[in-house]
């Protein structure tokens, strides 16, 4: 059996699919792709059970053929070619034989056969719980969440990010207990409400091929597809039900304090060094218009502090926050100039909100304070 | 006792010692950085024992003083720090008080007492092995030199770079027993010889710090000193005595092999993943103007040919390298379009040099085949 293709196309190709492959895996067939070709067109799957990521090409074939080919060896050979005309040919015994103008590569390839069965999203038509978005749009709205699911937890379902389906809108939802982030696109609105928690590791592949182009988002059973041009992700879902994330966030938040997100991203960048142990506490002193935050390390003896302009009205007050997380949430916050911190007592979860709302979008996050025993 | 200093200065300094700086020691005390001001010159030294850094800065101080401070908080805070004019005082606890405009870091310090007595370079008049080159000159010999020194060479002289003065010229000369690099500036000449092997975590850290200024290079005693504008690098020698390489060195080799050396490095890129073990064996068969290039890995049933143009008008013959170590060598040499390979017979040391000479150097590469069983 042999077919054609051009070089430069079929490493983009095996590019889009790499890095669904495993690297140390003790189920070591899954360390090759899958490659199929039927009608001229080639279908190359790599997989690690939990997620897929799919790719096609048009190529010249005179017959079809399922084969498994070592992925890293065909993606380092492919990648290292200029721009050039590819003969390959399959034989019986799983070879693939690869000739160029001056070269010639054998690969040892294995029988389709022993891949194991690999997640497939059923081909429904007017799936209901379906969307459109731009991958710019799905990137940023990435960006703003899977930050937050945290490496640690046990509870399964928060080691993803939460679609949640209903006539508001479609929500984005992260949290690992001591901070919750919730993105609401509102351009969207669904008759029926359902919620998917789709895991961690499937959304990082997904933001590392996602471009400026449009995606769509599928859920059916215990899988998420995203379609993208020329290529497929397919993962399976987290089916532990999420919390009620709802009931935890406060509405009776009326303490308010503004201030210019990359200043205090700043000045915790700087006091950050200063804070120790678990807890990196760092201080908020809030006073009319200003604030004094402060750091210490009492057993080497530095301390830190600064003062901020910042718009703030109530009584005078002292608030605790984990350095890495405020300084975490303040880095995936830049693009917002100002925020809004939303603050009921020194003990109780603290809203923060970007002051300038962008159409169709609602970011919503929440940080619990570290309680100061002073 | 207090001294302003600008933070974009101090940060400049603080960058440009920190490289000598240990992270992880037995050695605590060698984690601080040793500050001095002396008639408000002050020098800042940053040492783990076998290599010191040290550069100066003028600052307005209002006396001398001799202190140790954590190197990493104090330079993480200060390169947090925008543009602007510091307030440091010093008091009699070793603390450090840091003012800003808006900010006051406090950092413990400790008695300069407790730093180790450091490597120090005698300060000689008319030292005869002392030389100045340009430092993007010393860069780009060491980039030619260091790859070369092997990592688990249990001889101590190995470990490093060899600086040979000499009539002819100086000669900086690495090898790791399967290769050399001989690397010949004539433009340079001693009437009296001598032999000094500068360790490679040295010239490593030499190499971060370079940049398009004259540096001067002086040996003396266990020592060598390398003097930037505003910087300064001690190190300490390997002591043990560089073997006679010069005695390795074939001289008379007269087959010839001439070829492009981007055409064969992309071969051999190709091909490395074909190679098996550790002697990931690369055969070239050549022949009258062209020669093949295979690898295989037979355990898996893996192989790889490739043709390349050459000039080359001996007997046909067959020869065997590294492909790793080759690789290397040609990426390392990649500025010198063409490479020609003196050979004498396969099991012998090869010579490599450039077609093209650049005036008052020359360049010679040395590198072992491997013994082809078949």
């Amino acid at each position: 059996m042999k077919f054609k293709v051009n070089s430069t196309e079929f490493e983009k190709v095996l590019s889009k699919v790499i890095p669904a492959v495993p690297t140390r895996t003790p189920m070591s067939v899954l360390e090759n792709l899958a490659i199929e070709i039927k009608d001229s067109l080639m279908t190359i799957s790599g997989s690690d059970l939990e997620i897929v990521l799919r790719a096609s090409l048009q190529v010249e074939a005179d017959s079809d053929i399922s084969i498994l080919t070592p992925a890293k060896l065909l993606y380092d050979v492919i990648k290292n070619l200029q721009d050039t005309a590819l003969d390959i040919t399959i034989s019986d015994g799983f070879k693939l034989q690869i000739k160029t103008r001056n070269g010639e590569y054998s690969v040892a390839g294995l029988d389709h056969a022993q891949y194991p069965q690999i997640p497939d999203f059923p081909k429904e038509e007017n799936n209901p719980f379906s969307i459109a978005i731009k991958g710019t749009e799905l990137k940023n709205i990435l960006e703003k969440t899977v930050y937050i699911i945290s490496k640690e937890e046990v509870r399964a379902a928060l080691r993803g990010v939460l679609f949640d389906f209903s006539q508001d809108g479609m929500r984005f939802v992260a949290t690992d207990g001591h901070r919750l982030v919730n993105y609401l696109k509102r351009d969207l609105a669904f008759e029926d409400a359902a919620q998917y928690v789709v895991p961690e590791k499937a959304l990082i592949i997904l933001t590392k091929v996602l471009e400026d182009h449009e995606v769509k988002i599928s859920f059916s059973g215990s899988f998420v597809s995203f379609v993208l041009p020329g290529i497929e992700l397919i993962g399976r879902l987290i089916t532990q039900k999420y919390p009620d994330y709802a009931g935890v966030i406060p509405l009776s938040n009326e303490m308010s304090l503004q201030l210019n997100t990359r200043e205090l991203l700043n000045t915790v960048k700087r006091l950050l060094p200063f804070t120790s142990g678990n807890l990196r506490k760092i201080k908020l002193f809030l006073e009319s218009d200003s604030m004094q935050v402060t750091a210490e390390d009492m057993d080497i003896g530095n301390s830190a502090k600064e003062m901020l302009p910042c718009s703030y009205s109530n009584d005078p007050m002292e608030i605790g926050f984990n350095a890495t997380l405020l300084n975490d949430l303040l880095i995936h916050s830049v693009e917002y100039n100002e925020l809004l911190f939303k603050i009921n007592t020194p003990n109780k979860a603290v809203i923060i909100e970007p002051v300038d709302r962008k159409e169709n979008q609602e970011l919503m996050l929440l940080l619990m304070p570290i309680r100061l025993n002073n």
